[in-house]
């Protein structure tokens, strides 16, 4: 246990990671797309469903170690078929916003939060290490290049997608040889097509999302592969938006669908509590950015 | 437990499977390389590192349903950053082999197992459905193509990896709306570069591979990324070529790195027994081919 207590400690440390081989944002590359595509009404977005103009892609390999970071225009990846990432989902990603406030100056919430667990996983994953203030320095030149983006409205907001995966074309389940760290954008409203209102959840215990022993307090691209088909059929039975991920004989709470549970409650003198997760949920669960 | 006990029933059953929209292997189109590769030297091979020169494509759209499928010379994918193999491990693979008999024929081991397996991982990944019996005829198309490239050799075979991806490019854990089925294949040595000798496993309750209500009992990628940090760390710290996972408090045994487990051990009376692996594993473990 020692070992998967110690990958814990990583994830709740970013002073682990001073050091470390990484790529250098004083180095990037930028080329402006020649072909800028108009905005999208900020009022009428889909989650996911539009992109910004530019990425950031950094490339590493074993032998090489990373290379140089290149702010491009968005495009199609070139990838052999037998890419690790395609085959054992050697893959993990982030998620954070970028918001336009009132006073026109665009501001990342929490980004260094972002960086220690992406890094944490990174770890997890067998994908190589960075470090963390070099990415948020090249994810600010990114919505800087496309800083008209970033909606001007108060309900949506910039989506960061930073993702790396192992893309060595090597079959074998084996340390991947070969990664690719890329960073997209785009414009975003509420994540639920119902907005801001309430969602309805199924919690069946019958249906286990992570374990002890498992990687679910990592954001791995695996943890979400299995929730789909059961989201589906949690919609489509039962009427419900997602899941609420129920773990062991005690049914303790683990996450809602594709994010951490927040929970406030009325105590018996009629005040509110916040509620206390048990310790141990600390090992299956995702590190919260918000708490 | 029902929802997920149909699951398990599906994958144990051809027969649920009929009638189910699927390309048709006499629409195979083929195009054939103009820069054929040298064949290895069968004695010399690297699992996974060689590959034959053409590849099975097949595309599917929740609009369009499957397309024609098609064999071409091995090339890389054109990919968008957001399509969902990248983020949400959307995809399942199979392996199964091509030997050359020393009759000089050329024969496929089981092949109605692997696409049973298939089929009922790819109804659990929310992927499309497919009718077994098509993607073997395009199999054996392939081979044939690429006949030569079945090691003239008693100790080596042809390595057959069928994969199916969400490649849908929006971001969002949902079922995906685009996928690619696709077959690459290569001449294969053992699997383990000690060769045919025995390999030393750890065996450490503290690491989890596969649990119930999860999906362990499937052949997704999800189920490989968590293995490979702790493949690595058996291999640094104990000398070990692979993890024997264990599971549950009385530690039973569910798989052997990524492959069944088969066992033999002497009873009292000097005989040989095979193990009886307790019934509800079924519903964690890998569905073998060799049984």
């Amino acid at each position: 246990m020692k070992f998967l207590a110690g990958l814990r400690h990583l994830s709740r440390s970013t002073r682990s990671f001073s050091g470390v081989s990484s790529f250098r944002a004083s180095e990037l590359e930028i080329e402006i797309t020649k072909n800028p595509l108009p905005k999208p009404d900020p009022n009428n977005l889909v989650f996911g469903h539009q992109f910004s103009d530019h990425m950031l892609e950094i490339d590493w390999s074993k032998n090489n170690g990373w290379g140089t970071p290149k702010i491009n225009p968005l495009r199609n990846f070139s990838m052999h078929p037998a890419a690790k990432v395609f085959h054992y989902a050697v893959e993990l990603f982030e998620g954070l916003k970028a918001y336009r406030g009132e006073d026109n100056i665009i501001r990342l919430f929490r980004p260094d939060k972002n960086m220690a667990r992406m890094k944490a996983t990174a770890v997890r994953s067998h994908l190589p290490d960075f470090e963390g203030q070099e990415l948020i320095e090249c994810i600010k030149r990114l919505i800087s290049v496309d800083k008209e983006w970033v909606p001007h409205s108060t309900s949506s907001t910039l989506y960061i997608r930073p993702t790396l995966m192992g893309t060595d074309n090597h079959l074998g389940v084996s340390p991947p040889t070969e990664a690719k760290l890329f960073v997209i954008t785009g414009p975003v409203g509420p994540y639920y097509p119902t907005g801001f209102k309430p969602i309805s959840l199924l919690a069946d215990p019958n249906f286990v999302r992570a374990w002890e022993g498992g990687c679910g307090s990592f954001k791995m691209g695996c943890n979400y592969a299995p929730t789909i088909l059961l989201q589906s059929e949690a919609a489509k039975k039962h009427n419900c938006q997602q899941i609420l991920w129920l773990y062991g004989k005690e049914e303790q709470l683990t996450e809602v669908g594709t994010m951490n549970i927040f929970m406030m409650w009325k105590n018996e003198e009629g005040g509110n509590n916040l509620s206390k997760i048990k310790k141990y949920l600390d090992i299956i669960t995702l590190w919260p950015i918000i708490k």
